[in-house]
């Protein structure tokens, strides 16, 4: 029998007075949270409360590090060091893991954001860096990154324990990258699309790309979606078809 | 026999680009090191090379968190709420914790900066609140606080530990508050002044006020600070008096 | 005949991915519209987007400086001193003017945002900063000022044209202040009330002040708030009645 | 004769409490200021400062607009979009001419800082969203970019008047291209050296690239550095030697 897969979300990406997404109803429906951590959204007390709620409905810990863009929520790639990646991953974990650890929770995982994410996948450099941050923090905390990409590299050489992350609501290259987002074709707008893409990336591991061909992807994690208007019914849906 | 005081410096106060003070020089004439994290001044890199220094020297490590207020420099008192003030400490605790994780140290104390230090002695809600961040974060965490205000009684009442601290280089009003910085009088230019208010300070436990009375302060840690032209002479020369 | 009240509101004050309020909706039923310039909300694009609907729509232009607090969306007082206060409105101003004249538009007034506009109201020195700032910009600049407070006092010794503006849906305090939002009773929930407050002050000069008292009110400006759910609604009903 | 060569330097590059170089004195010896407007460095009460000391001694005044990173000082490229580049450039070039209207100056010009120059001379799409930004200001601002590089092109066409810099102590590529900070033969740091590249490239139009090449430079701006321990010898010595 196929292990089950991790349904997961990135949450608190609000900042002050604004809002996004419905995280605290969005969590009866994942089993992993990750948690924004105020350099491309989030702020100290949705990150409190986000983690009183996720002990509370017993969803894993994540935290959610970003490059310094708040005005670009983290979207746009920024020629960062290796060491700068290293150093903003414990930054804004250690951030998170002080409303963790004063609640009684236990970080499980860090998945990085946005821009970062991708470039992780595609840099080799910038993926060990932040593999060796995540090794640094012990405690068998794990990394969530895009499947099939540099990261995973990276986590087997330095023997960290990586969740291979799979989206249903981005289109993949055939190389197994996630189509940018400033391209037409970056999203998945028709919701049957992207729940056949999720089951066929859970059951079959394989997902069908740009060009028409299938990929083979391990599928630990899947991504859903926090912010947009149906993201609570696509949650729904998928958690039970899965 | 008297307990012999500590002598504490914030450190890690550039931020980017610019530089303040020579800490790495500083860290040899010094018990404690509050590092800046970096909401008034301060970054990752910083953070973790001062962890890494401290460690090596055997300097206790504590975290310097503020408002976020990096133009003014932490310097400007803001209307903060408790809830504010509990969910900052931890924040920027936090962050400086995972440079301590990592590198094998131990947190062992929290000073809070500037107008968070000043606002706190003087509003016993706020200062509850970061007592109280302090109580939660456990494992002994002390809390460095101005001699003889709120946060001492903040810290009684919540049964946290903590240092009550004076400085050397600033006149004291006769209710035992500082002066502002924004007062004429508020700095003691004079090195020899300000040493013989820090002998006075360790050994009588008291200060003489702006008005000429002798008020009592508990003198657990003195003030050392990083950044002026003399810095470093001024604390080797009190290091070696007391 | 009755001056008629002019109508403003305050908008762009998303940022980034955040969004706020229909702007452009709303733009179609005031007379003003105070724009804010990326310290407290907003950034260039909603500032340069907002300011080619305003020309479009014959709405007069106004900035909305405010104090340097996105985390807080600038309603936490800090003690800033009047040569901040002076740098911030003409910074802040002199942005939004760069999408004005670029655009073929005209500054016609300056809006202080939120905890700058309530410090202004109670420090003649702050007003008179501010009041500088508008009177060295020239060009008849009109400052937005809350009715019968220190910056009326400080437009007249400066001889700067003033607004003075009133609130439908705030509560007064008897000295003729707004009641600070974290206070219960700051808001007027009920639209009803609201719209009578409005045409109370826009055709009797008066507002009912907590305690019942009547106090006189100069009304030639009305903010019409531009993120409550009915925001719409409220201005096109006010706009009818008036 | 040959034209006489402008020299120009980049100033107010400090932040907050943090200085950097000794702009005042520098203005003796240069002919155009670069002045930071608040996003990689400066803040409004450096920008006042600096326009009115400019304004005395007869300096031409340019804004020097950045991507948006303090914590890196501008030097790391961003993925960002042309359109961001326009508003960005407008924001940052209103906010200084605020203090240059209210103090009776002029903007002369405009030189983008860091990684957006950089990005800048590279990408003829950044190129025109910058240069169409100037244009739209009008007023016959001019545009400091790199020689033979792309703002140039795109300055030409849409017929904005473009100064071509030129630098003594940045080693070029035999593109023409600055070699990139992060590489180890990037800076000039003989002094000497640098003279006579700066002399070079004044009077014969030309630079010695990496490899050995003589490349064509038309020389219209030399930037002098202002950060450096020796920037004022070395500013008076180019001075006297042009």
């Amino acid at each position: 029998m196929k292990r089950k897969i991790d349904l997961n979300s990135d949450m608190g990406e609000g900042f002050g007075v604004w809002e996004m997404g419905d995280d605290f109803a969005l969590l009866d429906y994942v089993d992993s949270t990750n948690i924004a951590c105020a350099w491309h959204a989030g702020d100290p007390e949705r990150m409190k409360n986000l983690v009183a709620a996720a002990i509370k409905k017993n969803v894993l810990i994540g935290s959610h590090p970003s490059l310094p863009d708040l005005l670009g929520f983290g979207r746009r790639e920024m020629a960062i060091t290796p060491n700068d990646a290293y150093n903003y991953v414990l930054y804004q974990t250690g951030a998170l893991q002080a409303f963790i650890q004063t609640q009684g929770g236990k970080l499980h995982h860090v998945k990085p954001h946005g821009a970062l994410y991708n470039q992780a996948a595609k840099d080799l450099k910038l993926a060990r860096a932040i593999v060796q941050a995540i090794k640094d923090l012990g405690n068998g905390v794990i990394l969530y990154g895009l499947a099939s990409s540099c990261v995973v590299q990276a986590a087997q050489e330095l023997n960290v324990p990586i969740w291979q992350e799979v989206f249903a609501d981005r289109r993949y290259t055939p190389e197994g990258y996630l189509v940018p987002r400033n391209q037409a074709n970056a999203l998945i707008e028709d919701e049957s699309e992207a729940v056949a893409q999720a089951l066929r990336m859970a059951n079959e591991g394989e997902v069908i790309a740009l060009d028409g061909s299938a990929v083979k992807v391990q599928a630990d994690t899947l991504c859903i979606h926090g912010d947009g208007a149906s993201a609570l019914d696509f949650a729904k849906k998928i958690r039970s078809l899965l």
